[in-house]
């Protein structure tokens, strides 16, 4: 699993930090989480394939997770996209979306399939073999979703020597996969951990933006691996994070802590804070494994520092 | 009279080239025409003032001159603007506007003064002391208007030796600078040029993106310093930028040699091209004093290379 930010600045873009945009790839598919100006600039930039980017998730309908949305969608239809597109969004947002496509003459080429995000608890809104995709409510000026992607366990890899040396059949392997011992036809019983190796472990990743602190936000992303969470303000703008529904660092870290996550990656930074050392050394504080978004950095979950 | 291109590439933006937008400032009061993805970034990037700001055209309501205008907005409006920003653009854009903006939660804290652009002719839009702006219509697949920005020209400059050699009372100055001639108390005839200098030559600037080659167009731009002719297509493609209304690199030279331009700047290219060389070299083949727009780079007209 791998993270790639696009913008780590709040709703007022710096020359460094564009708005909102993340995109995360698992098993090589694409999930782009929100979508603000500039997102397609950020996908070249960073060498991210259009094509394979195939769900897109908007965690609130503000301009700065948004606004790139118009021209990602247009530069689909540009480049002959044909495959559906599944849109994760609040209610009403398809409505809007249609009415702005016909104002400026986009005829899209692709469907997009639309989920609507709602409900005051978590929510699955999307679950294949390999991932599973929870929406999540949380608490800003208006309706706002956090997603949380959770990798399934893999099946146990099985040791390809093992296969000749105890004359495993075909047939047997996904049982053995899943855990099952083997019995060779000479009826000698194999226990599963001696052909077979653990697969990789699976990652979980949790995105929180824009939302301000609240008690339950952190059993909604309990124990994942990579908790991305807001910290617009630092933490002596407590009272200005409150009034904007934002957070501060040590919000951030709070959480983190209390759902006992692997990494907290703090971002949506404020225009004014040319550096952010600072806000990061606040969160550190009380939650040592942190680290800034960075735009147009590549972060493999795999990697990320734990203390 | 400077121009700052923000973006020269058409509806495809690269890693290296942003949607249109160019900035002209003329009296250190700044024009933004047309308003694609990333212009507020790009703004950003070349340190120009949002506060100067004043007038925004916008060529058509094709995405890619547009979609940075909704985030460029509300940054003004987080910024704190108070002053009316003008807003000239196609008519009916003021009806999307306003319901874009709700629908994104937006309220705009200055006025929104909006000029729609619309006739067959050259039209008046905006006129002053040092400046006058018409738009006057492009061919394109929507209705879509090009923009010229003249200079008028300024009072002739006073020597100020000449005040006290002649004795020369301030009442009689506006008229000196204007071109009358002086004389003294005792009856002597001073002739204008004695005591003035020229003014600096006033400057012109068009702007034509995006249209299909048509022969009146020349007419509408004749005799400007510089000329922005949109080059989506080299000459091979004439058949497909007829067929999108858009020009070739020797449509656009041909304008500029029939209008007797100062400076032809192409733009807006395909992102076929990685490199664009191949595209000045055939303009230049009509029309030697042909440039490239440079994403990020400031000209100025004083300076462009006339043949």
């Amino acid at each position: 699993m791998k993270l790639t930010v696009l913008g780590s600045s709040s709703a007022l873009p710096t020359s460094t930090r564009y708005p909102s945009a993340h995109v995360l790839n698992t098993h090589e598919r694409l999930f782009l989480i929100d979508c603000g100006e500039g997102t397609q600039m950020q996908l070249r930039k960073c060498k991210i394939k259009f094509g394979k980017i195939n769900h897109v998730f908007i965690s609130h309908l503000h301009g700065d997770h948004i606004f790139g949305l118009y021209g990602l969608l247009s530069t689909f239809n540009l480049m002959g996209r044909e495959s559906a597109l599944h849109l994760y969004a609040p209610e009403n947002y398809d409505q809007m979306l249609v009415s702005h496509l016909r104002d400026f003459d986009i005829n899209l080429n692709f469907e997009v399939i639309f989920v609507p995000l709602r409900g005051k608890e978590p929510v699955n809104i999307y679950d294949d073999k390999y991932i599973n995709v929870k929406s999540f409510p949380l608490q800003h000026r208006i309706e706002a979703f956090g997603f949380l992607f959770r990798e399934k366990p893999a099946d146990r890899n099985i040791i390809k020597d093992c296969i000749i040396k105890y004359g495993i059949p075909t047939s047997k392997i996904p049982a053995i996969k899943k855990g099952e011992d083997f019995t060779t036809e000479d009826g000698q019983l194999v226990k599963n951990d001696e052909i077979t190796i653990p697969p990789v472990e699976p990652f979980s990743y949790a995105y929180c933006s824009d939302t301000m602190f609240f008690n339950r936000l952190a059993t909604y992303v309990k124990d994942v691996n990579l908790l991305y969470h807001e910290a617009t303000f630092d933490k002596s703008m407590s009272e200005l994070a409150k009034m904007t529904c934002h957070s501060t660092t040590h919000d951030a870290a709070k959480v983190a802590r209390k759902a006992h996550v692997g990494t907290l990656m703090i971002g949506h930074f404020s225009a004014r804070y040319k550096e952010i050392s600072g806000l990061v050394e606040e969160a550190k504080a009380i939650f040592p494994a942190t680290i800034p978004a960075i735009d147009g950095t590549t972060y493999d979950l795999g990697d990320l520092p734990k203390f």
